[in-house]
């Protein structure tokens, strides 16, 4: 996946209740989707270019949240440092552990799981 | 701290810079500093209905945020899951562990801490 729609993907999964309907629509067929704007303007009923342009307002409504916001930067950072306990779990998991314990390491390895969710 | 300021702080903490600077300013000095709206009124140079005015909008806009993008929630899950990640290290910390494992234990709670930060 390109970077930007990686990026634009991330950024409507945080804030793409805050677009109109028609603007969700067109991001949706467009970025999850994968459709051309020709497709998406036949289902839309609305021109290619009006297509074009509602991405265009739609991305930049996302942008500024996000630049106002920084929720998605400070979520991503949340993962990163989930990863990292997760890593330091790992190496927990290594040591020479009771039962008891491999039980415990189980127990958060699953709740960390979830918090990925 | 009552439940509706608490509420208003979290989504001032998450939405706040969506709102205007005038808004924002009414905000921050009723919700964080606690001052009156006759106060309010005077620093601003506004009415004391115009604060109240201005902090209703502001509300509403917050409000709406959080019903349509449902974050401050979301990241509310993850902080709960968080603390219960932390109940179960507590409890591999009291099984009988080697000094590596109290290490690597002691590393995850640092880790842990860093992610309610």
């Amino acid at each position: 996946m390109a970077d930007k729609t990686l990026e634009m993907v991330l950024l409507f999964d945080f804030f793409g209740d805050l677009l109109t309907d028609r603007q969700k629509q067109c991001f949706d067929l467009y970025y999850n989707d994968d459709l051309s704007l020709s497709e998406i303007a036949e289902i839309a009923g609305i021109s290619r270019q009006g297509v074009r342009d509602t991405l265009v307002r739609a991305e930049t409504v996302l942008r500024e949240t996000e630049a106002r916001t920084g929720l998605v930067k400070r979520f991503t950072e949340l993962q990163k440092q989930i990863a990292s306990v997760e890593s330091s779990l790992d190496q927990l998991r290594l040591t020479k552990c009771s039962p008891e314990e491999t039980a415990l390491i189980k127990q958060i390895s699953q709740k960390l799981q979830s918090l990925k969710g």
